[in-house]
């Protein structure tokens, strides 16, 4: 049986309720799932979250979740401030932890994490999603199985347009204590990607800019922004291959994109986000006049899909992502192979995004270990 | 509170189970879902997806949870032939109906079933999902709005490929005695759409095909299809408007694939369910050097995308559309307006699939009522 | 020597004018092109053309082209309603005659056309320039090879948007005498495809409408349409495949459409004119997993692209489909077999679309022949 | 009367060919051009394409082109190591000349040709098509109307396949003497769009590499490959703007590549070469949910593809844009203003193309001036 307890109930809070609640009924295979304790900032908020994501105990205090005897894994959705803290707390009370991305607002607080992760034992994994979608699954299988030959390039870039609208006032996400900005918000996403799919990152060199220099705070004063919405990286893998990894969260139009070039000695794979129930594949092996990209639609063919849909072309959403991410990290609490990010390549991760950054302040290439 | 009963346990069976799992967790408005009675054709079956659903309760006899009275409302899932007499059944029992399209597999069932619904005063509904998607809600209001004007002309297209190998063997679906084929297999499907954007059908002719004339059987013996893989009807809608209606389930390389253009007298709209995500959208109107179709990605903006993702562009799946509709089944049970299509409509989608039938056996016109 | 007399410079006048200035260029393979002799509706006209187009005499009557006794093929690109006079007199002339589609606005007038071509023994070819492209010759070549296996549906659409305005005056095309309306306009085009990719067509029901009813006239009065935007067609071929053909000439956003669905029992093949330097192929065989439909760009391998420019994936253009066409004229000229749609052919197509106005007309099924 | 010279007869050759034979048939507006000296390597071969493209005379020889005293503009379209010689005769001659890009081998050559036609006083162009297309006018009006707002961010792209298949043996451009690589083949091309959109690149960083290492010679000898297929660059613009300019010629499945994304205050644009008919264009101002980027479809409201066509949507091809790229020449020759990369611009060009080359090599950002 797994007990979960879950501390936060915003954006990705209500993520993992909704992958908590459907990942028996998808996956079958699992152990009874039993949703013991909901943290919330206060108790009446806890309680009503509590009474719809189907909890049976609701706190004000998230220590009284870790606390919780019947709790042996934690969901940590809270800002990413707080996540050292209640991880660390988790992992020495014993439990599992299942902890948003990205780890830590400092690199010391992630490798804190990823030290306790390690004394305890216990199954520290970080939520980095996108790594589970069947597309990205078939990637990696195509890659294995030498489909595109070597790997040579990677381009990848990720836009969204939260950031864009220039008359939108100075917020949180605007002062420095945010961290870069999208170096952090975003590339932490690709890097996940290019960690499963690739290996380590080598070397780096990042250049970050501001579209939007100046927004009014609340008294109406002009205030310098000092994060960077967008950044460009250029890449050196462990493994050889160059690339780039480009970020930008003032790109209007683009709401989820993470399209991912990938160029091999016999062939080309290209993904986005946006579609992310397609893979675009080109074999250089066919015949040259009926060579092209094919759009491959998911399927019962790539894994897991036909857990949740029998017919091909259907499409799973973004939610379904949680789902499958859930199954594999019980899997993995079941001492099973699991395809996760745990503490130890997420701070492989965190200090790529340091080093890109120090790349930036010192505009040269900044090797990441 | 909300009893469920769930009858069947495969394909819809299963995404049913995911949208009672789920609904109340994403959507916070509804009252507690109790999972109360699974029935499957045998009682180790039923014990079984009893665990993994998360039902209390399992009968190998489906009539245990209709007569069960914790149960207030009915999943029914089981095959075609069944539709009708566990329907009937449940509504005498005073339960809400959910089951599963097509109604019936004759008209007179269908007829029963409305009659049923009619008499027991409940909610009876069909699992027309494809109606649920934040894309056609934004379709509906985007022509109740008036954006592109009048409609007059409307192509719809479903093709899916699980028919098209011809060396597949004999199989249920080529007997007669399983309808007519793609007919009733697909194009209840988009005639759900026709139903709830733009009204009934007037009249009809259809003409149907064969694209693989012969199959083996399980014996090795060449055995004549009976029913046929492609339909291809012309439509006259009672609001005036014309159109195509065509359905290939031999069509490779479909694989959820509904497209709908629909031309109005200022705009055009397109949408396909394989990016169902997506809605195109030419407006007449825009500046003659900047006009084009314009790729509008789902998001908050598109109820009810915000109850699942409050980030636009990362996309909702397939099971997700049943639990919108489980959603709008809650509403309807408890009072509110909600978007469903009832025996009442379902019967009218019935009278004009078996229209078009006639219309291909008699080679004319032919009017729906 | 091939000596050019050119009737008529609008849109296809001057496409014409292109073509033969460019085909020597172009192939390289072909003898010397002459410009001989421009007629026009008047002789200032005729004059400035000329000078433009570099040809040699300019006439402000036809017959003085057709006259000319260096001019040894007469483009005639003039108003439907004049190519039968011009076409009969040029072949009688001992002419070849390359004319504008369609043929005639009567079959009366085509049929005529037809046996003139007969008698003359001279070439007598249709401009239907969609049939040369690197695509469609792709497509032709993939069918032969039977790389989708035997086709058994089609469905094609060709749509834009000129007539969609509902504001827009009564002109000449809404009135009885322009002909039925989009299926002259467009439906011969894609039977033009369908005739040299499959054959003929048996027997069609088709269901004409009109999306804009009443337009006002230059006095302000309302008048009421008479020719149809809208038509749709059900088919079934010689071969014994169906398919559907749907055409609108009041279809917002549509600019250049042609699309064109190619079910076979071992794959799909799709098509759109307004990208028509692009194939979709999908075949069955591929490894499931990695199924998909290919975009194949022109290329080289694509002939005659490699006559045009060495490397793949540059792009012809609609102009560059006439210099083919003139490329596949002058070697029928020269007694080479060629891909031309001529008279006989032609008058196929325009039974054709006969056929369909009749069908409409009686709202019944009507063979062709 | 505009009296054409024409050196070389390969790829471009062609292409200046069929540019000088439609130029005034597509655009009327033009003197006339006579085609009247052809020069290639040898007299045979020269005399061979003058009778193809229409030439009146032809020389093994091409100072014998220059020295024609009918000859008022060269096209020069030989290999790059001979243009800086023969353009700067040409000029020397009293000639326009029209040359092929890149300008030189060097830049000292590059820098040779700017002075030669600033002493000259003639027209000195160079042969950058990319910047002609309807498509890319569209962006520049886009853009100086303010459409997108002011524009902070670039991404640019440029792949094809030619060098990707590893086994292909050892060539010319795989030898240090042809240059750096995909930079000088396929950067150009890139930077002549941002030069006329966007105006001076201030500083850059670039990454090369090599997808195949080692290739083998004629002899079967394995010998390291000197150039870069692949060049990654971090730019930053004079105007302010960050940017990335990434090139690839072993990228499997790219034939015609130029990808062009341009991120602006108030919206989007994207572009792609190998559909160069269309633009992608998202504007912020639109209703939230009716927001989405619209696929504008090249047609008469985009100068001057109505010269060409006068029906939306047809499509224009490569060779199209020599012809404007022609027209645009003769109305700079004829005194008007002109879109055009003169040997000053192009010498610009040059200049950021080498000074990503020496960034690579000392692996840290360089001022291009």
């Amino acid at each position: 049986m797994i007990g979960v307890g879950l501390i936060g109930t915003g954006y990705m809070g209500k993520c993992h309720a909704i992958a908590w609640n459907g990942v028996r009924t998808v996956f079958g295979d699992v152990p009874e799932i039993r949703l013991v304790h909901l943290g919330e900032a206060d108790q009446a908020l806890a309680d009503r979250r509590a009474g719809e994501f189907g909890f049976g105990r609701a706190s004000g205090d998230w220590r009284r979740v870790i606390e919780d005897p019947e709790v042996t894994v934690v969901s940590i959705t809270t800002p990413n401030q707080f996540h050292a803290e209640m991880a660390v707390a988790a992992l020495e009370a014993g439990k599992h932890v299942w902890c948003e991305k990205p780890m830590a607002t400092s690199l010391a607080n992630a490798a804190r994490m990823k030290d306790a992760a390690q004394a305890s034992g216990r199954v520290a994994a970080l939520g980095y999603n996108y790594i589970q979608s069947p597309a990205i699954r078939l990637i990696g299988r195509l890659l294995e199985a030498g489909r595109i030959g070597s790997v040579n390039h990677l381009r990848i870039e990720m836009d969204e347009d939260f950031m864009a609208d220039p008359s939108a006032p100075f917020g949180l996400k605007h002062g420095k204590a945010s961290g870069y900005g999208a170096l952090d918000d975003f590339a932490v996403h690709p890097l996940s990607l290019v960690s499963q799919l690739f290996g380590r990152v080598a070397t780096v060199l990042c250049d970050m800019s501001r579209p939007v220099a100046e927004r009014r705070d609340a008294s109406g004063a002009l205030r310098a922004v000092e994060t960077f919405d967008v950044a460009s990286c250029l890449l050196r893998l462990e493994n050889g291959a160059t690339g780039t990894l480009c970020v930008n969260r003032a790109a209007w139009g683009r709401k989820g994109r993470i399209q991912i070039q990938i160029f091999g000695a016999h062939g080309t794979i290209v993904f986005d986000q946006e579609r992310f129930n397609e893979v675009q594949l080109y074999l250089a092996g066919d015949d040259p006049a009926e060579q092209g990209f094919r759009t491959i639609l998911a399927g019962p063919a790539h894994e897991p899909y036909g857990d949740f849909i029998p017919a091909p072309g259907h499409g799973l959403g973004f939610n379904d992502l949680k789902i499958i991410e859930a199954h594999e990290l019980i899997r993995r609490i079941g001492g099973e192979t699991a395809r996760l990010i745990d503490f130890a390549e997420g701070l492989e991760i965190e200090r790529t995004v340091h080093a890109m950054a120090r790349s930036h302040d010192e505009r040269r290439w900044v090797d990441v270990r």
